[in-house]
């Protein structure tokens, strides 16, 4: 068996954890073994880094937020992702350099092809085999993080015309790269949701 | 008065401290504003990130090093060099980007225009008007942290070969740029070697 690399995109509050664990429980069903790891913060490092990006009071220069993000993803890939497809494992991923380019490059003052090559610098150029983009208006989102009685970190606290630049820019980038990724509606019932995703990533199994 | 940026290159142990505080008093004789600074860890942010590369027990991945010192350099630009500049004032800076070159790219694994183009993207490509290279064998600036009695970090702790291809990187890197450049033996008294800064540094304020 050969590795798989399956990663989780689109905004917060869509249900990204929920499926990813749908997901992996379908998988080990089905004899394989799984890595479910996520970033920023898959890492002891990167939850260092993490903190940084999310908790700082007050500004962070936004080419030093790209970066960061950018050395939370290098330590990650060489030090969890790249072993466990070595192995011949499964890695799901919440969130990858796709979150990168939606975020810092569509939805702040940066270049989008900037940061996708310092994402690529960042990792030795390694795209996943499978991206899911759960796709959800930003009201309903909001209205799921809510009912949730989260703590807002610094990213969910922008206002709403940004969270809808970013899923214009995540939507953009699914319809480059058809074969890569699927767009599921994530205002659908969880089960049907998972069913999308199942018969996605067989297809790749196959 | 236009803003001036200065900044001290070397290993570890060489007097670059000693030898930024003999020049910013000079030049607050002289009437100039100094912002001293350094980097990693010349802002709250910078001091995060440096706790990370300098003091995180395991190793932490060759890019993702590179990439936390790319982001402590441009959020310190950002927020303390550039406005210094812009105010009219003189930058003293310990380490810049030549210490990452020197370090990451001939000390460690990465190609060495890899990592100076990494810290110009995050600079937005400020380069030092003006650079102190200050050259000691390493044994002697080994003897001179000794006598310091400080703990190791973790840079410090690496073997003496590591310290003498930076040691290297550092002179070919003045040898490239003769203009930007001055280097100074640092194993002469702090006295001779200040006289020596001076002269270079004013005939640059001229």
């Amino acid at each position: 068996m050969t590795g798989l690399f399956i990663t989780f995109e689109g905004g917060d509050g869509v249900g990204k954890t929920t499926q990813a664990a749908l997901l992996q429980e379908w998988l080990e069903q089905q004899g394989r073994t799984v890595v479910r790891t996520r970033e920023p913060g898959g890492t002891e490092v990167g939850v260092l880094i993490r903190d940084i990006v999310l908790h700082h009071r007050g500004e962070v220069a936004p080419r030093a937020e790209a970066l960061l993000y950018a050395a939370d993803r290098a330590h990650h890939v060489a030090s969890v992702v790249r072993p466990a497809l070595e192995r011949g494992e499964v890695v799901i991923q919440d969130r990858y350099f796709d979150s990168s380019v939606a975020y810092q490059g569509a939805g702040r003052v940066l270049d989008a092809d900037e940061v996708r090559g310092l994402s690529l610098w960042a990792t030795g150029g390694l795209l996943p085999d499978a991206t899911i983009l759960l796709d959800l208006d930003h009201a309903a989102a909001r209205a799921r993080l809510d009912a949730d009685d989260k703590p807002f970190d610094r990213l969910e606290a922008e206002e709403g015309a940004f969270h809808d630049r970013v899923r214009e820019a995540f939507l953009a980038l699914a319809a480059a790269e058809p074969e890569r990724f699927v767009v599921v509606d994530a205002a659908r019932d969880a089960g049907s949701i998972a069913a999308v995703i199942r018969e996605f990533v067989a297809a790749r199994l196959r």
